[in-house]
């Protein structure tokens, strides 16, 4: 006999996989015809055929349902927040030196960087494009909308990278957890939580509908920061095939993650001093050994213990905040897959 | 005395600095209080400064003005249309592996590879919110007209940036002089030249006006061949102060110009061997004695005489139909200075 909750758990990846199916067709139209394939419109389609969970577009097309709209009237916008994902994907591996995602190299290990940099500014600009389909579907109104939003989530995910970028650059060993929060809801929350519910209830309600949409900022913020912290999690210590990345990359990246400001404002004396060494060396300059010590000390001070807490704790806190903000939406379907999305982001393994 | 030449020359840098004046205020409005500065905004504004030629919202104000609109109208468009431009800038440098540009370190050379990626995309991200200003400046129709021209120019010039990339890649030395004027079709005439013109018209004559917007289809090509032809002559002889990058740049790129394309289509037995060996080698293992062979084989087939003399040509027949083009538009100073930028195009040495 299946437990319910596994049965629930399979009911929630067949919905995903669905969503999943109903915008892929809509992220690969138009790709096929175009010139040139060998060096552009080929290789955006590889980047989007090697799907990954395919979150951003369910959340945002459950929420549409959720308040009882149609679904198909948020595919181009799903689908368009998930060329944007892959924009900025391509886009991050360089700036990290990331050399694995989904199980393949990634498009610049693969293509070359000039190709790579390219490739990441056209699915930046299809993106857009793909908003101006909204304007026959939803109407100019409603189409400004959505771009306001997306406008909004661009820049704030940019300037969120921009941070964590220039943390790296400048070998910054001082921050804080509450300055991980920040970068947090930059980098990851506008784009793949917050705005993604915005623009579903969006074209559910219309805009001036009576569901605020700053409902959804305390519930993504809270969503994501718990999925963040648990990919944090898994990114030392998850298995390395259903990750689809490599094991430790973020120690080997010099990622500012919550764990190593945990590590950061426990870490003292000698450990400090190395550690900053550790950080402040250029990626192919870390050894092996130096990574390794770094975990004994992450395990010493209890650092990944800390972040999977924080990340259920913030993941406890996005299911309470979910209900405040569906509140006015019916039980069903859609709004039992967004609860299970929110149980899925701290309990993943993958 | 000045002669008329001389003075007409003064006048058109007059007006030229004029535009550029009119746009950089538009063009850092909202840099400022912004965060972060240090990793974004602050390098986006230092970038910007350090103005080029500002030929592109030139452009697009002299036509608004030409055809009796008000350049005030426009100048959101065309300070768009130079962020886009700069947005490119720094990415092209970081594919084409560029060191110098306007007399300074690159972008990426200064600030590292994965801040300046992450520059021009929040450049992409900010010439399309300034579109957004035009809401209330021209209305609705107008303003999806102008995010059209801009979808339009956005994926021309990625597709050109593509090829080219490509076929350095691939160390194609089969490149025609007719793939070559595709290549800066899509890549240099759309969006410096062709939409530049076309969305003046667009905002000064409002969408479904007399003038045909593809009239400029043919102006923008010929005079975006002819300059970038010549763009190509200065990269080879130019003075490197004035020019302001390398000389000598693209052979060391390996970039396929009409000077290659000539050139492949002339040299033969052991020299093409040896030049396709050449081109097939990665930047940092040509040496300075193979450059110089590689100037020596264009002399001696008249490679460079010969693409000057193309840009000569291509912009005498810009010349011809910048007046099909502007017939619509009375004379005056507008039209007398498109006039001069075309002259500009293929005389300028910087």
């Amino acid at each position: 006999m299946t437990r319910p909750a596994a049965r629930g758990d399979e009911v929630f990846h067949a919905r995903l996989a669905q969503y999943r199916d109903l915008v892929l067709p809509a992220l690969l139209r138009g790709l096929e015809g175009r010139e040139p394939q060998r060096y552009l419109y080929g290789l955006i389609a590889q980047h989007l055929r090697r799907a990954g969970k395919g979150l951003r577009p369910a959340l945002c097309l459950a929420t549409t349902q959720a308040f009882g709209g149609d679904v198909r009237r948020a595919v181009p916008s799903a689908a368009a927040l998930e060329m944007l994902h892959n924009a900025f994907l391509v886009h991050d591996d360089i700036e990290d030196g990331s050399e694995s995602r989904r199980n393949h190299p990634t498009l610049y290990i693969e293509h070359g960087l000039p190709l790579a940099v390219n490739v990441g500014d056209a699915m930046q600009a299809l993106s857009l494009r793909m908003l101006k389909d909204n304007l026959e579907l939803l109407g100019p109104a409603l189409t400004w909308a959505v771009v306001g939003e997306f406008e909004h989530m661009l820049l704030e995910s940019i300037e969120g990278q921009a941070l964590e970028l220039g943390w790296i650059h400048d070998n910054s060993c001082e921050i804080s957890e509450d300055d991980y929060l920040t970068l947090v809801l930059k980098k990851t929350c506008w784009y793949s939580f917050i705005h993604p519910c915005r623009i579903g209830a969006l074209i559910a309600e219309g805009p001036g509908a009576a569901t605020d949409p700053s409902a959804f900022d305390r519930f993504g913020y809270l969503l994501g920061a718990a999925f963040q912290i648990q990919d944090d999690v898994l990114n030392l210590i998850g298995d390395e095939k259903a990750y689809g990345k490599e094991i430790g990359g973020d120690l080997w990246e010099g990622k500012r993650t919550l764990i190593l400001a945990h590590l950061f404002g426990r870490a003292d004396g000698g450990d400090r001093v190395r550690l900053q060494a550790f950080l402040g060396k250029p990626r192919a300059a870390r050894l092996p050994d130096e990574v390794g010590w770094v975990y004994h000390l992450l395990g010493r001070h209890g650092s990944i213990d800390y972040a999977r807490a924080a990340a259920r704790a913030l993941g406890d806190a996005a299911a309470r905040q979910m209900e405040v903000a569906f509140a006015a939406a019916p039980a069903g379907d859609a709004k039992e897959f967004l609860r299970w999305i929110v149980r899925y982001a701290v309990t993943r393994d993958v």
